[in-house]
C-alpha cells in the first residue's frame, strides 16, 4: 500500500514552497496536479510519472491517485496555496470516505491566499476575521449571504475568495452593499491579484470605490473592521480595541 | 535608511520555513525576536546582532528594530507561525505610524496555526470559516462573545485562537456553550496542541466532550460546521452544501 501526500505550493513562487512541501514532492513516485502548479515545479518532476490537468478533471485525478496509492506508489496530489484551505485535502478525503480506502494520507500545509494576500496589505488580519468564497458552485447564495451579514454585523475582518467570475459578475457588488450596511464607506479594503506572480496587482481602496477596481477569479479582496485604518498605502488592523494601550505599556 | 522585514518561521519546524522567510533571516544584519523562534534558527544567526526576548519586551524590541533599520541596519524581526495573523506585523506596523517612519516594511508570511493544524486535522477548513481569538487583553469580552455567536449562527467553521490561559480558564467553557445553543453536541471538534513540535498533541472529539480534552496556550481549538464530520480520526468538511454532486460529475 502506499500514500498520498496532498502537497500546498504555496501563492506561486518556488520561494513560497516550504521545504517539507518540496521533500514530498521529490520523494513521490508519481505527481498529480493542475497544470499551473506544476509549471511552477516542473525542475522537481524528471523521471516522475506526471498526470496533469491536461488529461482529466478534478475527480479523476484525485480517483487516480488512490489507484495509484493502492498500487503501492508514492503520491504527491499538488495544489495551488494551501491544499487545507477550500482546496483539494477535502476532495482526497471525500474519495476516501467513499472508497474506505486504506492509503494513508498527509495533508502538507502551504501558505493560502489569506496569508500572503494579508502580507502585501500590510498587517490587515491582526484581530479576528472571516474567509467567505462568494462561489455559488455549491453552496446557495442564502447561505453567502447570511454569512456576509453574520461577519459584518460582527465587525470580523472580511476575506473574500472567488470574489467574481463571467458566471457571477454580481456577487461581489452584493456583498459590497451587504457590508456597507454595516461598515462606513470610508472603511479600507485591500485587493491582491495573482499574489508573487508577475502579473501581481495591489490595490488599496474603501468599500465606497472597490467596484471601480479590477477584481478577478484570482483576486482575493479584504475588508478592513471599525478599527483598521490605511497608512500610506497599507491596510492596518490595531490588535485590540483598546487604542494605543500596548504601545504605552 | 534600512529596512525591517517581519518574518514568519511557521508551526516550529525548520522544515515549514519557506526559502523566502530564511532568506530575508540569512540577508540581515539584525535579527529580534522572541527566544522560542529564534531557537529553531540559531545555526542561520552566526556573525548576527542578535535580539531575544531575555533582553526586553515585545514593543521594546519592535522600537529598537525601528531605530536599528533608521541607522542603517538590514532587521529581521522574526515570528511564529505567520506575522500576519494575529502576529507581529501589526505591533510593527503601529510603531511605524506613531514614528512616522520612512523605514521600509515587508512582511514575509509565513504558516499560521490554521493552516499547520488543519492540515493535522485532516480537511476541516474547506468551507468558509472563522478565526476568533478568545483573549480579552485588548478586546472586550462583549465582543468576543458577539463574534462566537454571530459565527456559530451562520454555520462557520470555527477557528479558536488562545483558547485558554491560567488568567482565563473559563473562556473556552463559555465560547463552547455559545456554539452549542446552534450546533448538535455531535459537532466534529479538533484540538491541535503545539502543531509539528515534539509535544504535538493531536485530538478529534465532539463539541460534547471537548472541555474535557487538555486545552492550553498552545492549542488552537477547531469546531466543524453542520456539514462537517469524522472519519478515521480525521475531521472532514465537504466542500459545500450539494452532498457528493462534486464526486459524481
Amino acid at each position: 500500500m502506499g500514500m498520498i501526500n496532498v502537497v500546498g505550493t504555496g501563492p506561486g513562487s518556488v520561494a513560497n514552497i516550504t521545504p517539507e512541501a518540496l521533500q514530498c514532492i521529490q520523494d513521490a513516485d508519481v505527481v498529480i496536479g493542475y497544470a499551473t502548479y506544476l509549471d511552477l515545479i516542473t525542475e522537481y518532476l524528471a523521471d516522475k510519472k506526471v498526470i496533469s490537468s491536461q488529461m482529466m478533471q478534478e475527480v479523476q485525478r484525485c480517483t487516480l491517485a488512490f489507484e495509484e496509492a493502492e498500487a503501492g506508489a508514492s503520491v504527491a496530489v499538488v495544489s495551488g496555496g494551501d491544499p487545507g484551505i477550500y482546496a483539494m485535502a477535502g476532495l482526497i478525503y471525500e474519495i476516501a470516505v467513499e472508497r474506505d480506502s486504506d492509503v494513508e494520507i498527509n495533508v502538507i500545509p502551504g501558505l493560502a491566499a489569506l496569508n500572503s494576500c494579508a502580507a502585501r496589505l500590510g498587517a490587515p488580519l491582526m484581530h479576528d476575521f472571516v474567509a467567505i468564497s462568494l462561489s455559488d458552485l455549491l453552496t446557495p447564495w442564502e447561505v453567502i449571504e447570511k454569512r456576509l451579514h453574520a461577519a459584518a454585523s460582527a465587525d470580523f475582518v472580511i476575506a473574500i475568495y472567488n470574489p467574481k467570475s463571467k458566471r457571477r459578475e454580481s456577487h461581489i457588488e452584493k456583498a459590497r452593499d451587504i457590508v456597507a450596511q454595516y461598515r462606513p464607506l470610508t472603511t479600507p479594503v485591500g485587493i491582491v491579484t495573482a499574489a508573487t506572480r508577475d502579473n501581481e496587482q495591489i490595490v488599496v481602496t474603501t468599500l465606497a470605490d472597490m467596484l471601480d477596481q479590477e477584481i478577478n477569479m484570482q483576486s482575493c479582496v479584504l475588508i478592513g473592521n471599525e478599527s483598521t485604518y490605511t497608512w500610506r498605502n497599507k491596510m492596518v488592523t490595531p490588535r485590540g480595541y483598546a487604542g494605543k494601550y500596548q504601545l504605552a505599556k
